[in-house]
């Protein structure tokens, strides 16, 4: 088997502030019918900028944002320097109007290609006693 | 900016029934310290088996474990049919040995590459009451 593949970019994100607006490109558009159902998605997307073979063999990171966090292995923490430099992150989806959502929550970068879009569904994905080390706690959820 | 980009393998699944161990490759281990401090993880995979231009082409599909599902677009599913087949899997995380985790709830296929490893924080991932179509709650939970 293969060591790596490709990834295709879907669309790419246009911050606005809290909301942002996650353009999707019309070859992939037809994908997003019936996701209006669900009140939340998960976006998988592509932290571009660490996109680079010195991020991409990042292994060990201290976790800025969040005060008091110690070193971790890169897998422990959501830094954007890692192996794939894959962002995901769970949102409100507020509207879809043609080939574009509308969202709350997203925390990627203007111009972010998007890789994925999963709908959110509690009973797979939502665990609300995980334990989590106490450095989570402080700076953003992410 | 290209409209596509590099995905590394970091590791593999074996499954054993309710069980799987995920392996990391040994390049990649020291990622994986300090994940033993969370419950919970978030496992990113690939759907090696639909990594083909007919799969990665498919826009529309209906979710077949799911008894009464109607045609959805693909980013309204879970579909390992997508383009970009990625899966993923919020996974209880039962120990971490040497580069080899073992994780009860994963849904992924014996050989599946890994392509990331997430820490699962409940402030930023668990959504309890997020709204979800009836046929999602029929079959699996993905």
């Amino acid at each position: 088997m293969s060591e790596r593949s490709e990834l295709r970019f879907i669309g790419t994100v246009e911050s606005l502030g809290k909301l942002s607006r996650v353009k999707i490109f019309p070859e992939f558009c037809v994908g997003l019918e019936g996701l209006n159902n669900f009140s939340h998605i998960a976006i998988l997307y592509w932290f571009h900028l660490r996109d680079n073979e010195e991020e991409r063999h990042t292994l060990r990171v201290v976790p800025r944002r969040h005060p008091g966090a110690p070193e971790v292995g890169v897998f422990a923490s959501r830094s954007p320097s890692r192996p794939n430099p894959i962002g995901l992150c769970v949102v409100e989806l507020i509207k879809i109007e043609d080939c574009t959502m509308l969202v709350k929550g997203l925390d990627a970068f203007e111009g972010s290609p998007i890789i994925d879009i999963k709908p959110y569904i509690p009973r797979a994905d939502s665990i609300p006693d995980a334990r989590v080390p106490e450095w989570t706690f402080h700076g953003p959820p992410t």
